[in-house]
């Protein structure tokens, strides 16, 4: 047995809980932490409680958010007639990071999934609903993973739209994607998948200049 | 620009000043800590702050404690009459880690370097010096780092130790050591670099068995 001073320990400990933290690197990270300055030390506890504290979903997204909105929710600027349906609040920074798209969010929360008993009333799907049955919303952008609980969720989405839209609720029926599957880029097709290849066949885009 | 809710981004503004922790693994670690259970994010936030107030080194031999001494030099079953020097309390841990050695420690706190201008007294080695004085010390284990200044470290650790026994002021001189250097157990000789290899050579040991 190793015999580190108790307040050591304790932190090892609770370091080893985090994710991809093996006994290495809780090592490494507390000896950083007994060289480092108190001051940045103590405001890492103190971030680590606000956190848990002043964090909590966005009433209309369930996105993280500080407020009633997410800073997103809350940007004037976001075109809000278009709505990309995620998975988890982390998928919503992933999305952002690629800055590529400028509508707002729903965060399901999960997908739908028989085996693991996760059903419609697990997820925030019904917000999700009302949020469509409300009106103003042109396009749904279906962003849950590319596996097969994430499609099968996918799918049930825009069957569920497609059916308020057909039921008259709403004026206009929002156009319906799924993001599209395909290689990485920058990635080598020798090292791809056949499912994702498959995919990326199936999904191929016509090149500009080519015969239509 | 991304945008996180402030507490987020505080949190990852902390997580990102970790070694070894870049922005996507201070997300991944922020989006485990918002969803963990808040016990045990309270834990973890009291134990960085423990750490930092109750740890300090030991009065003997320089380790990371909580009291006066350390666990090893508290510990009455550790030889005391061998004394393993170090340049850093990690390394201490890592030759626990081993479990080769039943002796205590001596944390120099750094090594000595004439180019960063690490001199004598930035390091504890007036202290080391006068644990050798009061005697009882009879083998001195030099494991400061295997690099041009750890070894220059070690040869005037030694050189000052001999120099304190032929001045007659103990009565027995300590058994001076080096740690050995040479290949990594699992290690392949193609891989290992012409240096380590040299010194694996010199320091190569007699096999039971052979002629002697």
């Amino acid at each position: 047995m190793l015999q580190y001073a108790r307040p050591l320990q304790r932190l090892l400990s609770a370091l080893e809980k985090l994710p991809g933290v093996g006994p290495k690197s809780a090592q490494r990270l507390a000896f950083y932490i007994l060289r480092a300055d108190s001051g940045e030390v103590e405001e890492f506890a103190a971030a680590l409680v606000d956190v848990k504290h002043s964090i909590h979903p966005c009433t209309r997204c369930f996105n993280y958010s500080e407020g009633d909105l997410c800073p997103i929710c809350a940007d004037p600027r976001r075109e809000v007639h278009s709505v990309c349906v995620v998975e988890e609040a982390s998928d919503v920074m992933a999305i952002e990071r690629s800055g590529e798209f400028r509508g707002i969010y729903h965060v399901l929360g999960g997908r739908l999934s028989p085996i693991a008993g996760v059903g419609y009333d697990d997820i925030n799907l019904d917000e999700f609903l009302d949020r469509v049955r409300a009106g103003g919303v042109s396009e749904v952008i279906l962003a849950t993973s590319p596996t097969v609980e994430g499609d099968a969720t996918a799918h049930e989405v825009a069957r569920l739209v497609a059916e308020i839209a057909e039921s008259g609720a709403i004026e206009l029926a929002p156009r319906l994607s799924r993001i599209a599957l395909g290689l990485p880029v920058g990635g080598d097709l020798d090292y791809a998948d056949g499912l994702t290849l498959a995919r990326a066949m199936r999904g191929r885009t016509p090149l500009d200049g080519g015969p239509s």
